[in-house]
């Protein structure tokens, strides 16, 4: 493997566990001198092909999982469902908000969509607003340095940022990814928001 | 909730996550004074309730659960299928281990009966023993100071030992175990073997 190669980041806009990475991972990382590339993600597609179902929707696991992000996001100080419930659409299908992010990529770069995920991520876990929305993709995007609103919401329905969004999610099927959030390093793979000890060690050690 | 209140620890001897949790937790918690009660429990009827499925029995998440579990031993420095290869029967039932177990906790007490709990699952996952082979029992638990393996092998049939492991499984369901490794601590419950550092916050501060 290439020394300092990127680190690939995958993690689906409704996922609570992706959020949690999100905060995170570029921290835990920058004393390596690699970059992170996130990819928004959807992992209905990949969800068919494991059999798996939201933890939102599987009985005992629903209970526990939402007492589980509340406390992380306490232990972890990010905000979280402060008007006191969680979404009204969770989990939910954020294919807007992803393909959002891509647009903003190809117009100003990762750090500001890195920044526009965040936003978003936080809007949605913390506010409880609708991130698949456009109007509120656009309000939260315009806020961004060198976003243009008007040319984002027509850039969401482009063809070829809905090819994007495609061809990434097949990319991260066929490199593996199951779950949000997910996290490919030299070929190493490291599903969940508490591998960071793991991908420390990596990242020190090369494995050992 | 009382200061100083025993943490529960619930856990199946076929989990590998169980394993690396057992060969940790008590080393985690041993700075803040608590007692640490294991539990060895099926998680059959349990997983029953969830509709899950044992990870090795699902697609794409068994190949990476496999090499994830290599990895952990590795980084942990635990032994880990020096065969080569995982236990020939894996997952199996461990309804006998559990009931050895509980037999040893009953002669001999809580720390003699965790040692055998280490001795299993380092034979089964380190060497691909069959541990619920009661032979393999007996061998195993008879090395351990003060435990008479013929008694042992008794005890295992009895009508009270394998009712102490039902009303133990039973118990585990009604507190909201749902998977292994699993703890309960001031009534906060805790899923997975990553969850150290969560369960070290709440010792320190109670939760926040």
């Amino acid at each position: 493997m290439t020394q300092n190669a990127p680190i690939d980041f995958y993690f689906d806009f409704s996922s609570p566990y992706g959020y949690f990475a999100a905060a995170k991972l570029d921290f835990v990382v920058a004393p390596y001198d690699r970059a992170v590339i996130w990819h928004p993600i959807l992992l209905g597609p990949v969800m068919e092909k494991t059999g798996n179902r939201p933890l939102a929707n599987q009985p005992i696991k629903d209970e526990y999982s939402e007492y589980d992000w509340a406390r992380l996001a306490r232990f972890m100080d990010l905000p979280w469902c402060t008007s006191g419930a969680m979404p009204e659409n969770f989990p939910m299908s954020t294919v807007r908000t992803a393909r959002a992010f891509y647009a903003i990529e190809e117009s100003s770069g990762q750090d500001v969509a890195k920044l526009f995920a965040m936003t978003a991520y936080t809007a949605y876990f913390g506010e409880g607003r609708d991130i698949n929305d456009v109007s509120i993709i656009a309000d939260l995007a315009g806020a961004l340095e060198g976003v243009n609103a008007d040319e984002l919401v027509q850039a969401i329905e482009t063809q070829a940022i809905k090819d994007r969004l495609r061809s990434e999610v097949d990319d991260s099927v066929e490199k593996g990814v199951f779950g949000s959030p997910f996290v490919i390093l030299d070929g190493e793979k490291f599903w969940g928001s508490d591998r960071f000890w793991m991908i420390k060690r990596w990242l020190k050690s090369g494995g050992w």
